[in-house]
């Protein structure tokens, strides 16, 4: 517990009504999409950078923790105040979108602006920012630079980290740092900002961020193969890529998930199919997209598909991308309780690494459906059991531990979108060399040698 | 000066056939591009990683300097052994392609392959590497992914560090690392990868880099657009970047650049024109290219162009960028001594960064002739002077010190392909606060704590 002259402080920064300490708040603050909740003593709302400086620089001398905060929509806990302290949140005051330069084709923000408030905000004048996290209508700019979100149309256009021309952050002992410029290029001085990128908040304060916008393409397309293994799906899916066009996204659905879909809504879905691929193409040239759609259509057929449909309009796009959107709640039909993990591998290796993943299922008799965005080789991995049964909840973490090995053995990683945080941070030792880890620690140090942002997280001490 | 102990220990490490110490090896790797010249006690050439891992260990143990070597061909002295020591060099053993992932379209290299070949390599398989640095024909990856190398396509295609998907390296402290994996996305601990590139082979030596390759596109246009003045060239440069079309490179040549080239070559250049821009566009449809180029010509004849030329076939178009290919050794005809600088600024503020430059010159009656990469915002900015004329090199060096503050005034760099090095280190101050280099100085701390790994380069101590 902070002394309470500390808050009297913090307050005295921000102004009484920018600091909570009541019981309602507190909890309110306390959980993220892990559903672990952990209190915070107090949640703070900085009014500008200068605020965040001042906190900082009094919480480091003072050896108090400090948490930011995005929307807490984080799967691994990298927002939670774990070891007490303060939360930092953006949502009052910094949650402004600053500039959107459309000359130099670049938006500024500040922290708490919501991912499709930006989205909405530069396409309403013809540009687009690509990162389209699953969270995108509430997570935050400021939760997406800190785990590198990516999205449904990372096979194409990248994840966050392609988007970031600059950064404005705060150090732990109050420093305002600029990382970064408005320019395509800067190659002076050390990338600070490509270290800020995915470090989960426990290196800097994020206040500002310059992102780099893009065209809106003109019109976009929409089809679906069918077929009639995971296998033959997964290997279009890397024939594709390789084959000279590249799809905004190409996600899959494995047959668990096509059916537990089918089971919940009941569409019609070819349920006997080993999976489903639903792809978008875009571009400004109607003959591009039917090249684009042509060539996807021969890989795929060559690979097993028997059936493939191009959408004709909006709502037929709609509707086969209805299964894939469908596919998370769908897959309570299998368990009350999900470990669901988001881990990634080289596209070439998708097809053993399902392979992999059904023999875990088989081991342990429990089952593991996966869907998700094998464009950049991207799977979400849902194992599922019945929360209320504790043998089958120890099963499920077994299961989770031989699903990353899996994954780590065929070159992957433990993430490929959703960060370490206080989840992952088990595994680490799987992943990482005791050097590696001794080179985290070494960066987090030097940023933060208090050890008092985000303290813990990532398996770092 | 080093003891002969250790020359003999690193030669039992290497092979004393792979440790040059004589004077003529010496002299030749003494310089780059810079013409300065320092020599080193020795050059070392790893065989493979576990040598640059045993040779850093012994260095860091013994407190003698290690400096990482590309081809020499930097601007900035970056690969100058400034403090002496060894340089370890790559080009005898740490030089090959590893591999060519045409199913993952990626490629893993050692950090002694020259750009060009792995260019040449993947390109023989259908696929594309775009950094195209001028030096392209010696200058090697390693050197690359350390400067964080740029090139005429990064208008459409970006830079290095956007092909980066991960690098091995070695710490001074000999410890090996695997930063960053062969998958679109990974976000499991820090990321070094991004830290690393452009680290100037400060912080930690590269064994090895995996690449992401693209297809490549299936053909490219040519065309230019000769303009009444710069700032009318400038400003059709950001509009036409603006207007949905992105041109794989968008290079102009100002008057005193043209009239050097035609003075040169005799090729009948517009002398009278204020600028010319050069413009390639790429794709896999005929009717895509032509719409890119319509819409470039439309913002052209919009902003001040007078005559705009497609090239009809290859000879056409190697006629359309022979002005831009031979702008830097034309400008000779200006004088003797080039002071050339490679600013970049948010597009928008090209055409007030060119006013300024020009004004700058008139200030100091002296020449500077400006052409590059404006497509990106990066102007090669050449200060003329009579090289034997001391008071004139003095003139240069003020002026200099203007273009630097003129750029950073518009939101600039110092630099956006060339780094820093030592050629740089005096203007860090102007770009970066007392806390920005405090954060470079920590980090420098946290990977090198015993200052072995090219020391002061920078601007660092």
């Amino acid at each position: 517990m902070i002394d309470s002259k500390h808050l009297d402080t913090l307050a005295a920064i921000v102004g009484r009504e920018n600091l909570y300490s009541d019981k309602a708040h507190l909890i309110a603050y306390s959980y993220d999409a892990t559903r672990e909740r952990f209190e915070a003593d107090a949640v703070v709302f900085p009014r500008h950078e200068q605020d965040v400086s001042d906190i900082l620089r009094y919480c480091n001398t003072h050896l108090i923790n400090v948490v930011p905060r995005g929307a807490g929509s984080g799967f691994t806990g990298g927002a939670l105040p774990s070891r007490g302290g303060i939360v930092l949140g953006f949502e009052k005051h910094m949650n402004k979108i600053l500039e959107i330069d459309m000359q130099n084709m670049v938006a500024v923000v500040q922290p708490g602006v919501i991912n499709k408030d930006l989205q909405r905000a530069v396409e309403a004048v013809g540009l687009f920012y690509p990162p389209d996290p699953a969270s995108q209508e509430y997570s935050t700019i400021g939760g997406n630079v800190n785990e590198n979100a990516g999205g449904m149309r990372a096979a194409k256009y990248g994840i966050t980290k392609d988007y970031v021309m600059a950064i404005r952050a705060v150090r732990p002992n109050g420093d305002i740092i600029k990382a970064g410029k408005r320019t395509i290029k800067d190659v002076a001085g050390y990338n600070i900002a490509g270290i800020l990128i995915a470090s989960e908040g426990t290196l800097a304060v994020t206040t500002e961020v310059t992102l780099k916008l893009l065209s809106k393409p003109k019109m976009t397309k929409t089809a679906m193969g069918i077929f009639g293994s995971v296998k033959e799906a997964m290997e279009a899916v890397y024939k594709t890529m390789a084959g000279g066009v590249t799809p905004v996204a190409m996600e899959f659905l494995d047959n668990l998930t096509i059916r537990a879909v089918e089971q919940t809504f009941h569409k019609g879905l070819p349920v006997d199919a080993g999976a489903i691929l639903v792809t978008d193409v875009d571009g400004n040239l109607e003959e591009d997209l039917n090249l684009q759609l042509s060539i996807i259509e021969k890989i795929f057929r060559e690979n097993g598909c028997s059936e493939f449909k191009i959408a004709r309009d909006a709502k037929e796009a709609a509707d086969l991308w209805f299964a894939r959107r469908n596919a998370s709640p769908s897959l309570s039909v299998y368990g009350s309780k999900k470990l669901n993990e988001d881990v990634t591998v080289p596209r070439s290796a998708l097809p053993e690494l399902l392979e992999r993943f059904y023999a875990i299922a088989d081991k342990y008799q429990i089952k593991i459906p996966c869907f998700g965005h094998t464009g950049d080789g991207n799977v979400h991995t849902n194992v599922m059991v019945d929360g209320k049964d504790p043998e089958q909840v120890k099963i499920a973490y077994q299961a989770i531990e031989e699903v990353f090995q899996a994954t780590i053995d065929l070159g992957g990683t433990l993430s490929g979108e959703h960060g370490i945080g206080l989840a992952k941070a088990p595994y680490m030792h799987m992943a990482f060399t005791p050097e590696e880890m001794a080179l985290f620690q070494d960066i987090k140090r030097a940023f933060d040698p208090n050890n008092i942002l985000n303290p813990f997280k990532m398996g770092l001490v």
